[in-house]
């Protein structure tokens, strides 16, 4: 029983480790080491991090931990690794493989060997190697000397999934580049995105090798949508579009003032025992997976049990350029290159202020060496202004809460592009997901004086093109207790009559249950309500069942063609919910494999097709929202952020306002205007 | 030239008053003596304030201001005063009368009389009064007396506005009053609405005379829509609903540490000039009107103009049970109460953090005397968060800006309820309406056991009914200057297909100018966006016209039959849009009268009908957006704020993001989890 390396200490550790803690370092590399030892072959390793156990399994262990009878005794679901990698062969040719290692005995217990054809997501070292081939490649050489490009400009090259192939096309795997060049002024953050070039090499990633150059149309509507040949000069009507301060060719505004956040107590949360945070009545685990980082576990509110585990799924973007090859830019930013390993390394006093607690992610190089990622994650308190306020207007007494947030927060960088997700906790007992579009939109050469109807100039000679952001969010609900009924609800007119509604003022609130796994359109004008609910508990107020209820954004869904590729590739993103029965590892709304997907396979749809029981049973329900992007110049060069936010928040849950009783002291650090002093700098309220 | 009473200093003073500023006492005195000297007779004042100059007049002197040739001798709108007030006759009836007095000659310039059935909001008086006249009615005693309450209670009023009279019914000014028990306690604020009275006296406001008691059902459905006989004990089940710390049976919680925000070195806004406040780029003015509190005029960007006068301009609250006389629960909090005149009196570190600044209002007493209303208005900075951030893949570098917004605010209380209203500007260029509801939410009552189709028991005996908050918000743009063209914009699929489309991942974005009045709907699903425009200025970037733009909220419209009272009376909450020729004084959705309103008169709905040209036109905009409220139990006994943002954002008004040059300095405030010290507190960044 004792790991492969023998270390009995480390067996020792793990023992402590809640099951959804993330893996060591010492874990990774009995992982690691068992793959070695079982294929015996050149590896290229993808990812090793734990393997989240059978949800039955960790919900009786999970039952003894709320309850408090663990034990060392206490049956644990055995702790495991997840490893994904490739088998590399000497004629360059790979095959894509998962093993699930059992930690304890240094074994595989599972694995698979994946269809040729499927597709995981880009790695740091494929970015890297894009580069090398490109520069080394001669059609490529040729192709940048045709542009004639003036000395002061470098190449620079944004590797991307190479999207979904055309209908027929058989690819093996391949990364496209997005080129642009750099002026070299010495500075390297000096802007590429400000001057496009209209090529985009095509690599056979795994032969390391060029195989084609796409070129790209610039004109506007009138050229039509193929390439043709036009002024050898596509940048000399470009800017640069620069960011850092010290490139600005403007000063910097000098009149805002600081404004800091000081919590002189310390933060009121708490994390222990790694994973566990816990803040006001709210008690989580915070785990992390390189798909979709962090992903909260086991939610409860004040000793009551309300999600399972919540998630950022999947997203796409698709652009809605019609020109070819444009079809292909068509990003799934969590299954063709993944959250967790696409996040910032936060720094403080920058994406939050106040008392920050950050939260470390353990990847894994090519070789299965751990490599720690600092500070991905990060947690903090804000103000969100009034919480609850009434005044009495016969005293004039005035009761006003203020209303703390915790934030749970992560930022990805996908090449241009920036979000950050953060989920965040009230003291009313709600749950937000935010989602915030940043970063600089991606951008295509235009010739020069021309306008075009599939984007926006926003720099001149780039074209930032009209796009989509589909966002899907996994909400695995347990409200108290894991058997669940979903129920849409909506408000609906009865026409004047004299029986029921003789002065017409009346209108009824319709609930239905979905009884079989299904997909739910938002509707906004008949102020269609989710509700996720336990039936089997009644709230002694109301009668109804306990419940939390989300609205869901009634957001535009895919504009592709439902024939086309595009669309196909992305059927989660064609209804605004989704309720599926539970299924181990279910957890990609576009399903596990979207890099170069002809078609959403083993996604949500395929999910929602099994036509299940979802009434009184194990339920997941999937929020899908997102934003039609047609760029502003103002979202150039870096846009300003557009903020998303899905709302989770008790129906009848509770049994009455679960905020009734945050204090409403007065807060003593706020100054009337003329009459700040210094000592009030330090005051706690 | 003088004023009537004298005083030359007041002229004086007077002339270096912006036309947009609020009265002061003395010329709240001038035109309460000038309306007295006119009259000759008993008068009753409702409300006295600064009469909005004429726009093409305003507009000379502001562009003079802008310009910066303002000098004592420019021409400037008189500085004249609206008083509104009532004659009253020896047989108490009232004749409504409003007059316009020029302060510099103290004298009359113009008045009206009108219609006696139009009826003007409600004023605190009339609230007290109302309470004054139920307790001695012989009549309402009896109906006390039949409920047979314990001695433990007393009785508590909350009059409200009649509501829209019943189809042919004329009624004289009618008050009426939600009643509920009070515990004796002995303190005051303990929360009378968990103890719901069945009955509503009416009062005949001007006789001062309790007309009739109407009876209410207490029943679920089975009961029908009538009141019926039922058990006397209509309290016994009722439990209290207290809210206030002291009452609370519960402790409140302990484990909240402080958050205070501090700036040391002061508030980044100055306000001057009395009115004009000037944050980062933005300046602008703040006003007060008795009935729409807080407004915004000519607020400016960098120098460039955007809006001519932003506000609140009317919400209506509809509920949604259809037993007589619940039809008749339906305020409107602007046009029946008055927003400025029902604002709180903030207080310093509750109803916002940080360095605030204070704004007064100047109201009048029933005798026209002068009022300050302390605190109503509150302006401070404070943080929203990431505004940009891009981090550059190959260097790691990122660049991360935070998001600083200026907040003006301000809260009303009607009865019950509590609205607090925000506009915040931000530094990206864009302006934010934010409405907060949150107080508590109307409850009628119900028998023992019971639940009901018209809403849900909040606390035992407490039906808190369904409704609709439906607020309007009134935009009169002002896009690089008075010629403005309002254009929708959708973004639709294109079929796939070989000419324009192969690939099908194109859409097209339509975009349409609206030229003539109208009402539009909102239209998610094609991402219906409305854009300001000024197609006489062309961004040089995108070569398409500077713009701002907003996403309508596809709110639920009003559910009430469209034949019904009720929606007649709120023709403004049947469309999300509403596209107006200018029109001075032309301020409010639901029309000037809206108390017991039997259809809405001059409001947008008549404006639009007028189909007017408004291509390049000087143009209103008015949103109109709410929320359907299906009470939940958290909601009770105050409800956690539920917010709604309406987003004015620049869309190629600028030449880039307008927020580049915000530095992105380190916050030197913020600490990591375990590293917090002493020293960190008083830093600045």
């Amino acid at each position: 029983m004792a790991a492969s390396n023998g270390n009995e200490h480390i067996v020792l550790k793990m023992v402590h480790k809640h099951p959804l803690d993330q893996l060591s370092s010492e874990e990774v590399n009995i992982a690691r080491q068992a793959v070695l030892d079982a294929r015996k072959a050149t590896i290229l390793f993808r990812n090793i991090y734990t393997a989240e156990p059978p949800k039955a399994k960790l919900i009786k262990f999970l039952d003894a931990e709320h309850a408090g009878t663990l034990t060392s005794g206490t049956p644990r679901p055995p702790r495991q690794a997840r490893v994904q990698y490739d088998v590399v062969f000497e004629d360059r040719s790979h095959e894509y493989m998962e093993s699930v290692i059992d930690i304890a005995s240094g074994t595989e217990v599972d694995h698979r060997q994946v269809d040729k054809n499927l597709q995981q997501s880009l790695t740091v070292d494929e970015f890297r190697e894009f580069n090398e081939v490109c520069v080394k490649s001669e059609i490529f050489k040729n192709a940048i000397k045709e542009l004639s490009l003036d000395e002061k400009f470098e190449i620079a090259i944004d590797p991307w999934p190479y999207g979904g192939p055309d209908p027929g096309e058989v690819t093996p795997r391949y990364t496209q580049g997005l080129c642009f060049a750099k002026l070299r002024n010495g500075n390297p953050d000096s802007n590429h995105y400000g001057f496009p070039l209209p090529i985009i090499p095509v690599m056979d990633t795994y032969k390391k090798e060029i195989i084609r150059i796409d070129r790209l149309a610039t004109g506007g509507t009138e050229d039509g949508l193929e390439y043709s040949t036009r002024a050898k000069k596509v940048l000399e009507h470009c800017r640069p579009a620069e960011y850092v301060p010290e490139l600005l060719d403007t000063p910097l505004r000098t009149d805002l003032k600081p404004l800091n956040v000081l919590q002189p107590a310390g933060p009121s949360f708490a994390v222990s025992d790694e994973s566990l945070v816990e803040w006001q009545k709210w008690r989580f685990r915070v785990g992390f997976t390189p798909r979709e980082c962090a992903v909260l576990y086991d939610v409860h509110y004040d000793g009551r049990s309300v999600l399972y585990r919540l998630s950022l799924s999947e997203m796409t973007v698709p652009y809605g350029d019609p020109r070819p090859p444009f079809q292909r830019k068509q990003a799934f930013d969590f299954g063709d290159a993944g959250a967790g390993r696409s996040a910032n390394n936060l720094a403080l006093g920058c994406d939050c202020l106040g008392v920050i607690k950050y939260i470390d992610a353990m990847l894994v190089d090519s070789e299965g060496r751990p490599s720690v990622s600092k500070n991905v994650v990060c947690i903090h308190e804000q103000d969100n202004g009034i919480g609850w306020k009434h005044t009495n207007f016969r005293t004039n007494r005035a009761v006003v809460t203020r209303s703390r947030e915790l934030v749970v927060q992560f930022i990805i960088t996908l090449a241009n592009y920036e979000y950050i997700f953060a989920y965040k906790f009230d003291q009313a007992g709600g749950i937000t997901v935010e989602t915030r579009a940043t970063g600089i939109v991606s951008v295509v050469n235009i010739d020069p004086g021309k306008v075009s109807p599939y984007g926006n100039v926003v720099s001149p000679g780039a074209l930032a093109q009209n796009h989509q952001h589909i966002f899907a969010v996994r909400i695995d609900p347990a409200i108290d207790g894991y058997a669940n009924t979903i129920f849409t609800e909506e408000s609906l007119p009865i026409p004047m009559n004299p029986k029921t509604n003789p002065f017409g003022n009346g209108y009824k609130v319709v609930r239905k249950p979905i009884t079989k796994s299904a997909s739910i359109h938002a509707s906004p004008f008949t102020n269609l309500t989710i509700k996720m609910a336990n039936s089997n508990k009644i709230n002694p107020v109301s009668q109804r069942p306990v419940a939390y209820k989300f609205i869901p954004s009634p957001s535009q869904l895919i504009l592709a063609d439902p024939e086309s590729i595009v669309a196909k590739r992305a059927a989660f993103a064609h209804h605004h919910v989704w309720v599926t029965k539970y299924k181990d590892g279910e957890l990609f709304a576009a399903g596990e494999f979207t890099n170069q997907s002809q078609k959403e396979v083993g996604g949500v749809a395929d999910a929602a097709a099994r036509n299940e029981d979802v009434e009184n049973e194990d339920v997941v329900v999937w929020n899908v929202f997102g934003l039609t992007h047609n760029p502003r110049v103002e979202d150039w060069p870096v846009m300003p952020v557009e903020i998303h936010q899905l709302h989770l928040r008790p129906a009848d849950f509770f049994d009455k306002n679960p905020a009734l009783d945050v204090p409403s002291n007065k807060n003593l650090g706020s100054v009337e205007v003329g009459r700040e002093t210094n000592g009030t700098c330090c005051h706690a309220n």
